[in-house]
């Protein structure tokens, strides 16, 4: 388990290629956001959303501000999992306070051939990408990421973002045949926007499946676990070697027939995941979450003693420190550095 | 597993009780609702939805609607998981179209009051469970039901039905105590309304926990399993012998951990809990559920292979067929009629 002097692989690298560590490094999903004042500054610079994402200098300073503040040991590239969209056609506009919204669905033909250009198309990530990696310090990752097919499917099918998102699935029932079609679509310009970023510089690669919920073991297979098995294969074939994580967000007890069946070299929890199925998990693969954001907003004692929890179960594999879903908006930074003090074992 | 010819009880309580059958009974969550048109018409001469839930004759009738058209095996008395509130003092309104609005939230002590008398101030639910149990078939049962504590509670706390639910757990965490009091006398008055429409004539009780989604191990023991623990408890001291059925929706990998923990006799899964997991609950349990009613609005061939693949799966241990969630009030009748021809093996 003790590393080589010489590997030069940041510590968030080793531990999702499996090595154990006696700290886990540590990052937070949507780290750079609305919880941050300067992040609320720097955003209400951008016309809109969109262009915030595609402004390299403004996506890499958003990158790089929960760096300055905390001890992470790693940054997410700022962007969105609704880009993917645009770069297929299909416009993407985000309304204030309402979520995002999609214009009409391309033909998939027409977004097949777009696919291989997804990459290109988005290569402003890209620049962001390799903006942060030149700032930050070499022992901490840069991490780049995408949604997963079928999540963003959802958003693509309905056109915006449904308060039920089970409805989605009617799609799976209701028009196989282009829910498949657009699923192969999606396998293949996902696979050429993660090769992009990693060519670009990211040195982990997260997918986020969050619409995982609700979904029979059936579905859960044909919506989940064969596009991200082809999705992992397609990028190895595309040379990215850099290591994956994927996130089944709500899938519940189907997290162990995911982590049995889709080889990323991480599967990370969600809050509702118990510590027992973290550790089955841990005896093959690094696992990464699961700490409740609520919990973090909320703070005191409670968020401690959880925090220990976390670490006393899942500390002795290999395991990375997250949340189980994206902070809030409204989480004190004070909150964000009692955890972090206590993960890292060092005082704010 | 032949049952005496004297024994009088209907299907669906043996199964409850843990008898085997050839084919499973049968019956749907919101299976009296609005995607029958007769419903639809009977509603529509109400003034507002909690009169019409408590006015004893529109209520038997809206229960009955369903039993009348199609061969289910049980009635579940039409009421709300709402009326609890209403009995301990917090007014409760249902605005068309928005979801229901809670008043402020009494005391614990000025709730702790009524729980005694929470049954008696729901009395009329008792009324409508004794005229539907009147004119129903004896071979055909009748449910009763009840929000559970915590479920409740999340309206109770916030008001308002949010469109993020998981910021109700946040009252977990900030305010411990008003919450753990406030399981209490959820627990106190939530066994009275049971044990009151036990003695009104139903035959099974379900405890709907709707709201078990996202909640770490942590969380799910303290809010829902012993909570849970209690409530069965403190209604078989009632003296109530029937069979109860909890549906812990949306606990994922925590299901097993409930069916362990909590002695009821029979679990409800909702559609996301995998094939396998059922089986391994049913080595001890009646198990019950779990279609997709989003498939069952879709129909079609994949409708007919679906309910193929639960009868198989779950058929050979005591198995009560259902759907993993309420049906959906634009879900053709066809589609109902189909499943039932399925499950019962008779032509409609």
């Amino acid at each position: 388990m003790s590393r080589p002097m010489s590997d030069p692989a940041p510590h968030l690298v080793r531990v999702l290629k499996g090595e154990r560590s006696e700290r886990p490094p540590v990052w937070f999903m949507r780290q750079a956001g609305r919880y941050l004042p300067e992040y609320r500054a720097l955003r209400a610079q951008a016309p809109d959303f969109v262009s915030f994402c595609l402004n390299p200098e403004m996506a890499a300073e958003a990158t790089l501000q929960p760096m300055r503040r905390f001890p992470f040991s790693a940054a997410i590239v700022f962007a969105d999992i609704l880009l993917i969209p645009q770069a297929l056609g299909q416009q993407v506009r985000f309304e204030a306070g309402e979520g995002p919204r999609l214009g009409a669905l391309p033909s998939v033909e027409a977004m097949r051939e777009r696919t291989e250009g997804a990459g290109e198309a988005l290569s402003a990530v890209g620049e962001t990408l390799s903006r942060v990696r030149a700032a930050l310090e070499p022992d901490r990752a840069l991490i780049g990421f995408a949604g997963a097919p079928w999540t963003v499917m959802t958003y693509m099918l309905d056109g915006e973002a449904r308060e039920d998102r089970a409805m989605a699935r009617r799609h799976a029932y209701e028009q196989p045949e282009t829910v498949d079609a657009l699923l192969e679509v999606m396998v293949e310009a996902t696979a050429h926007y993660l090769a992009m970023q990693a060519r670009a510089g990211a040195q982990a690669l997260q997918l986020f499946e969050s619409w995982a919920e609700g979904l029979s073991d059936e579905l859960f297979r044909r919506l989940v676990i064969e596009p991200h098995r082809k999705l992992v294969a397609r990028v190895r074939e595309l040379g990215v070697d850099v290591p994956l994580i994927g996130f089944p967000r709500g899938c519940g007890a189907l997290a162990e027939d995911y982590a049995a069946a889709v080889p990323v070299d991480a599967v990370a929890l969600d809050t509702a995941q118990p510590l027992a199925l973290g550790r089955r998990i841990q005896q093959g693969r690094t696992i990464q979450g699961a700490l409740d954001p609520v919990l973090l907003r909320a703070g005191g004692p409670e968020l401690d003693r959880r925090v220990e929890a976390y670490l006393e179960a899942w500390g002795q594999g290999p395991y990375v420190f997250n949340l189980g879903h994206g902070i809030f908006p409204d989480t004190p930074i004070a909150h964000v550095e009692q955890v972090l003090a206590r993960v890292t074992g060092e005082r704010p």
